[in-house]
């Protein structure tokens, strides 16, 4: 498996807490052997020619060789008319589907034990086309757009993601009762493209019935599929039901392979620099990465090690309930890692 | 307190398990000697002059004339071009805030205890502008329609609901930091108005960090007010909470005093006329309509003995765990308004 060699993915480590956790996930991959090597970049937003904002040639260079990066939490930008760096990501090299496994995690307690679910977000239009308009004073519109184009590419996405994952169903999630244009052309297309996937199960339902059905038992879903802002959303309220933030890994997902995994928490500047960073997000990301990248076997190794540490209690951050530093946790994973061989 | 005499209410039963629980209501009402008399009134839709959609007249004057209606569930239109009945109620007595309280019910399990809020939903603009486009070939786009009327209206209301209430804080739920034109304004108002309430505390959110913040503690929150479709989304979220839509009042207010209540659960068909419905949601929405018309005192008799019922766990429907029949049920509830006397 591991038969091409090194590969280099594009690191950016982050704001706040950002480097502590990307130091951690790179001691447990040295640890795992994992055949990677790292090209560390910066991605502050610049002002380009013209005066539009870009992400630095440096880091885009970066990405467009490796093709994959993973991300730790970045800033949000306080200026107005400055870019959201995760927009202007998303953007730049077209990242489609945003792509959040679930998964309870046994030993760190919620109210639910049996969440084992993916929302797959429709990343790059909807609510998010950023066209907006002052019809009259006191009287403002702004667009949502959906395409034909963009809603199979992601339905698409969803159900080869099913189909690859042995996973048996996909829900489509919308408004069509409201929105019977736009959330309807979004519907139609997954519809049509469950046609092709006759070995998956293809179900629909409006969006407040999957938020009412998703707190009662979530062990109902297994990959749902969305418009944009509908992610948003649901991909948050999923990733409460296991833990936070804190543990839910995330994939933006492009064309030709293209990728960047982040977690999706914030800075947490309060405790930055104090060895108190919880990195399991960041950790489980780098996973999906690597399974991304077909290292299914390191993968397994690291995940199996990250949860074995966390249902053992004995050596947690502050966030997961214990008195650990980020560098003890990180060495416990890493001591399990090795443990492995 | 009941110096007002007989108060005439527009009954609306509805579809499927309506008329059982408007039975249901009738009764313990009656229990409590509530000074409610009922118009009954059908709301099937019918095409008016110009092929419109409207309201039957004689429950558009019914509803005219006393101003507050109490409503069970409406089948959903399945003919094409036909309104939901729900819509067409809001906007023909510009029924501007859905207000649903939800509140952890003793005695009725749910991963969750300790819930006491309020959603308060803008209910006639925003998503539900009904404005959508085909731009080209497989393009469409969808408006979202928020004003400073609107937004000035439902936040006052929220204020004022929180005032007069006992209740503390309000949070306005947006996602302003993409839709920074339209959740804007709507924030705005929402910032302005707080200004009024010195003392009820305000604050804001994104809409994915309010569900999120939900699923993992719901204790946080008070009173919650956003736009139309953010509030259909937290509002089934938050009735999964307490036990789901079977067991959640809501009511739609209009300006001047005008008001329907309803249960939002559905019609049941497979359960119609079985005797087996439940009719706690409606009945809790008929609470909050006695409120709304300051009989408090008949308010709070019926609603203990609702959850007293409840907690007692001896005679419950079906989907509430038991083996009850809806007759029983209310005949329990009704023993208990009697036995306060
Ligand atoms: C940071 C923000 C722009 C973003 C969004 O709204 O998409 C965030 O909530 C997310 O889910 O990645
Ligand atoms: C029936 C439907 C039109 C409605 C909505 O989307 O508003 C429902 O979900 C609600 O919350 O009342």
């Amino acid at each position: 498996t591991f038969s091409r060699g090194i590969q280099t993915v594009t690191l950016i480590p982050g704001d706040g807490i950002g480097p502590e956790i990307s130091t951690a996930v790179m001691k447990i991959f040295e640890a795992a052997k994992a055949p990677i090597q790292w090209e560390e970049r910066n991605v502050t937003a610049i002002k380009g020619p013209g005066g539009k904002w870009m992400i630095p040639p440096e880091a885009k260079e970066s990405m467009d060789k490796h093709k994959i990066g993973l991300k730790g939490p970045l800033k949000t930008p306080i200026a107005a008319g400055h870019p959201s760096m995760n927009l202007l990501l998303r953007k730049t090299f077209d990242l489609y589907a945003n792509v959040r496994p679930c998964v309870s995690i046994e030993g760190y307690k919620t109210p639910y034990t049996d969440v084992d679910l993916v929302t797959i977000r429709e990343n790059t239009e909807g609510e998010y086309s950023g066209i907006e308009h002052v019809i009259v004073d006191g009287v403002v519109q702004s667009i949502k757009l959906i395409t034909e184009e963009a809603s199979r590419r992601i339905a698409e996405y969803a159900f080869e993601y099913a189909r690859n994952n042995q996973r048996t169903s996909v829900t489509a999630v919308h408004k069509a009762n409201i929105m019977r244009m736009s959330d309807g052309l979004f519907l139609r297309k997954c519809r049509e493209v469950a046609e092709n996937f006759k070995d998956v199960k293809f179900t629909e339902m409006y969006l407040d019935t999957v938020c009412l059905n998703m707190v009662q038992d979530p062990s109902q879903f297994d990959v749902l599929v969305m418009p944009n802002l509908y992610g948003d959303i649901l991909s948050d309220l999923c990733a409460g039901l296991i833990g936070g933030l804190g543990v839910t890994p995330s994939g933006n997902i492009g064309a030709n392979g293209v990728a960047i995994f982040e977690s999706v928490h914030g800075t947490a500047p309060d405790i930055a620099g104090k060895d108190m960073a919880n990195p399991t997000a960041l950790l489980l990301s780098a996973v999906m990465m690597l399974r991304h990248m077909g290292l299914h076997g390191h993968a397994k190794k690291i995940e199996t090690a990250c949860y074995d540490t966390i249902r053992d209690k004995k050596v947690l951050t502050k966030d997961l309930g214990g008195n650990s530093k980020c560098s003890e946790f990180t060495a416990d994973i890493c001591r399990r890692v090795q443990d492995m061989d």
